[in-house]
């Protein structure tokens, strides 16, 4: 049994779901264990991590606007330092996940046919966001 | 330490919570692992994963009225090539989740009195749904 | 690579955020783990498990104020057993999660800066909540 680990950065341009499917698969395919645990996780409160459909670009317009009227910018906040995306960036985050775990079997995960995983960014201006990946198999 | 996967579907029909704690918790006992992990990934982009209360149906019902409330089918959606819950289902899944860790001491799950393991299931059709278990323990 | 479970209880005293990140911080370090994986479960379908910004405290109001939104008291729910704060703390959790993964790296959480881990009590009442941790690694 052994462990991986890795550390790397998604440069994000505003508010939306940037896919990293590929990094992923890339990755635990080069650490060559045919069975494990992936684990993903973001270092972040204001920027999370979704599972969702990399088929049709419709469905990730669509997850952008309903997540803005479920945690509007002009909603009661009183947190608001940064901007009037930040606290919703904070609640969206809240909503969603910054952890994601995904079986590896047979070298490759396990995600479905239809299954991207991508990075949720919640913030209108650009940033850097820290991805750590750990594998655990052999 | 050892690992052991499973692969089986849930077959649903249509909107609702189906419960599987004990398909998790008979195929745990018999990998004979007394301390571990268990991972349980949903393959999907339209049903996800629950934990909830498993003694008061009404809690059920509640449960699939909100979230209808709260992403409803007649929302102002762009994508519907699947009909008008299939915006819906995504948008419910993506406010729960697709993967589940639940630890394993003493060879069973370490599951609440009251806590069940669901599939959320977010169409209406009938479908089978393809659920992945990793285990890893000793 | 070796194991390590830990249960604990974390009283609360009504609805809001109750951070104990020092005690995984803490508890980690003394398992003399370089490199693994921890994962937190919460043995309860009424409150949850959420990531948060530990600088602000205005941002913990806001997620309390928003969440009491978006599942009201005075919901028209079924399942009132016991009292108008049940319902919405089962739909409460149902929106955050119960289970949380950490990668960690040389023998400390992989949180952010501006992350901490926090017990999310949907309850009004005073509870005692059973969070149970499990460790893996070496």
């Amino acid at each position: 049994m052994k462990q991986s680990v890795h550390h790397f950065t998604i440069s994000t341009r505003g508010k939306g779901l940037y896919e990293f499917t590929r990094t992923l698969s890339e990755w635990v395919r080069d650490q060559k264990i045919h069975t494990g645990l992936l684990t993903i996780f973001c270092r972040h409160t204001s920027a999370s991590l979704l599972v969702q459909e990399n088929a049709d670009p419709t469905v990730q317009g669509d997850i952008l606007s309903y997540f803005d009227r479920l945690a509007p910018d002009d909603g009661p906040y009183e947190h608001n330092y940064e901007g009037l995306d930040d606290m919703p960036a904070h609640l969206k985050t809240a909503l969603t996940q910054v952890q994601l775990s995904i079986p590896v079997i047979d070298g490759g995960l396990v995600l479905g046919t239809w299954q991207g995983v991508y990075l949720f960014e919640h913030r209108v201006r650009p940033h850097r966001r820290e991805i750590v990946l750990h594998l655990l198999g052999e």
